[in-house]
């Protein structure tokens, strides 16, 4: 006899099949990031998020519109995987100079710059293959590279000793971010850049420029790039692999990213491209084309620049005044972060990020941009979101917080 | 003494590494396609092409410049990884139906209907793991998993006798288009469904159900998604992963797909796509979300299907002239392809594909669609893109082609 509030029999269902290895060696430390972002008062030191004010919203607009409207064969159909020429075209002319001579068969339109460091794992990397990586990395690029199971050759830029080609050695391709490191700020000198290239062309490791912030001067000219520094080949043929992005210069939402290398890099990495996404929106690209076309990104680069140096300016002022006693930090020239590391050895910036949000503050753990996730001792701090006053607050709390976490020790 | 003439001494440059182990087993079809497309008078009925006479262009762009001047938040910023809420939303509530209940936490955005190929293989493959593939196979999806060095267990669909449930066990997913499959047109009918859903819960295997062409019937009324069939739960918890895309039913430029699963899947996926391109173009998305609740897809549904219709009609007819003596096919009631195998199996379509450009038209081989590239004997036509005129004479060509090549056998 069956009673009416007994449960029905559950259908057998056998258990599902076990996710991918790589899955449980991720960290939860965006879900943190996200769920802070929903706590009223907080104030984000965390992110790498751009201000809003920056962006040129009506001219976007207008690109939008006449994108479609204008070039539909470009926008709504199925496109070239490697990118509308015409957009390649206008990257190759923006980026060549001197001896470095690009053509479109130099460049591929990626999904952001965040595709092109998956597919460059797609391209090179069988599991346990290594890769010599600027320490500390950045965790995108982290990420992007766990579903291919490499091990890491840790590449300390931050001393003028390191034995560059031997960190190189035996790894598929090494990767920097010359120009105002994420998370450590820090702008590799131009001597650093020239043994680097020579390390690739001694050792035949690829060189992988990451450049997101490289427009973000804000004191004194721009250091070559070593995508110039290793100007050889027309069109260029040498071992750097340039990653750029329109997500600081223009706004992250068009997700247009570009790879600029060799052709025989860009066409393996086209076929890897092929079986991502197929190929990168018609409609972002051609918005993008018009506003590169156009000039937009040099027409707003001067408003972005003062805002963020002031902000960059404000950030360490405050630190200036609540921290010096607890961290260590160098002022960068530019990007939007600060890496401070803490005087005390012993502190865990891990526990920091919990205590933080406590005090109504969100940083960013050392940890999370170390391969093998033994960095507790630092933290990234961002200044290009928040207004001045709020810096200011936020690096108060976050004195306070320190405080109170090494008082537990 | 050295002569102007005499070349300068190269630097020494160490070789390169290699690439990954996958990329030395890619097939060079696509490029086979591009070339051909630069043959002038060519007729191709090899892609999967829609008719650009089909996109709605002044709607969209309409939709895409207030998509950036009305939400520059949801369309300049960083988003979040799993999509717009919004657009989440608006998917859930356009499947939900009777016992299938949708929340936007069964719902991902992904970067075209490839990008959610390409994370399933990220979050569920390691290599030598299994897949069940209805076979012949999509060779975008085989394009995608490649990386992933799966092996594959073929699922033939096209006989009733089929012990579904032994060829799923072990693997980790099976591969399935219900909907007039690509590449064979079939339409797998609603007790083959029931078997597939059955043999899922049975065997805990993940089912795939990738559905682009699930709006293309010509005759008569869809048959229920595998989705439907697997209700259960609130919000839905059963083993489909449903994938659909906007390229059909709207426009491949704009690049909208989206992933309906259990939570737990979705929730992999988001990892999976966070290190892939961190999130889909938020201008994209938001021009679907708009477009998606005026019903653009509902208004232009009617004119895109008596356009095919009548395509696929006009190909069958040429079909019935020129090839009955030399091809087997099936009538297709939706999609873009007709299936044809050759009576004489002999015949290599990989080389009447060659012989075909010569002849001025362009086929698919079956080969491409086999994991294993042993399916010599047949070819994939498609009708969506070209008028009547060019279809019938495209086939008269093909015809002609295929009498040339058993003449040499």
């Amino acid at each position: 006899m069956t009673s009416p509030a007994q449960p029905q029999p559950v259908p057998k269902q056998a258990s599902r099949p076990a996710f991918a290895r790589w899955l449980g060696q991720t960290n939860d430390v965006t879900q943190t990031f996200l769920a802070a972002g929903r706590i009223p008062g907080l104030i984000n030191l965390a992110g790498g998020l751009p201000d809003p004010s920056v962006w040129p919203v009506q001219a976007l607009a207008r690109h939008a519109h006449d994108a479609v409207a204008l070039h539909p064969g470009d926008t709504l159909a199925y496109s070239p995987i490697d990118g509308l020429p015409g957009l390649r075209d206008v990257i190759a002319r923006r980026f060549s100079r001197g001896d470095l001579r690009l053509t479109r068969d130099n460049v591929l339109i990626t999904t952001g710059g965040m595709q092109a460091l998956d597919l460059l794992g797609k391209v090179l990397l069988d599991p346990g293959d290594a890769i010599a990586a600027q320490s500390p990395a950045y965790l995108g690029a982290l990420d992007a590279w766990m579903p291919r199971a490499p091990v890491y050759q840790p590449m300390r830029l931050d001393r003028n000793d390191v034995d560059i080609s031997g960190q190189m050695t035996g790894a598929k391709f090494a990767y920097t971010v010359p120009n105002f490191s994420n998370p450590s700020g820090r702008l590799v000198g131009t001597e650093q850049r020239r043994e680097l290239v020579s390390a690739a062309q001694d050792t035949g490791c690829w060189l992988v420029e990451d450049d997101p912030y490289g427009a973000l001067y804000y004191d004194g000219e721009p250091l070559p790039r070593l995508l110039d520094l290793s100007a050889s080949g027309d069109p260029y043929d040498g071992p750097v692999i340039y990653l750029g992005t329109l997500s600081k210069e223009l706004a992250p939402g068009m997700r247009i990213g570009w790879v600029i290398a060799a052709p025989e890099m860009i066409s393996a990495m086209t076929t890897a491209k092929q079986g991502s996404d197929m190929f990168t929106s018609g409609v972002c690209q051609r918005m993008a084309q018009g506003a590169l076309e156009e000039g937009l990104p040099e027409q707003i680069l001067p408003g972005i620049l003062s805002l963020y140096r002031a902000r960059r300016d404000a950030l360490c002022a405050a630190m200036s005044e609540h921290l010096a006693d607890l961290y260590d930090w160098e002022v960068p020239s530019g990007g939007m972060f600060v890496w401070a590391v803490a005087k005390d050895p012993r502190l865990d910036t891990g526990k920091l990020m919990q205590r933080g949000l406590d005090h109504g503050v969100c940083i960013s753990p050392s940890s999370v941009f170390d391969p093998e996730g033994k960095d507790h001792r630092a933290t990234r701090l961002n200044f290009t979101l928040n207004p001045p006053d709020k810096l200011a607050e936020g690096i108060r709390r976050l004195a306070e917080a320190t405080r109170a976490e090494l008082d537990t020790l």
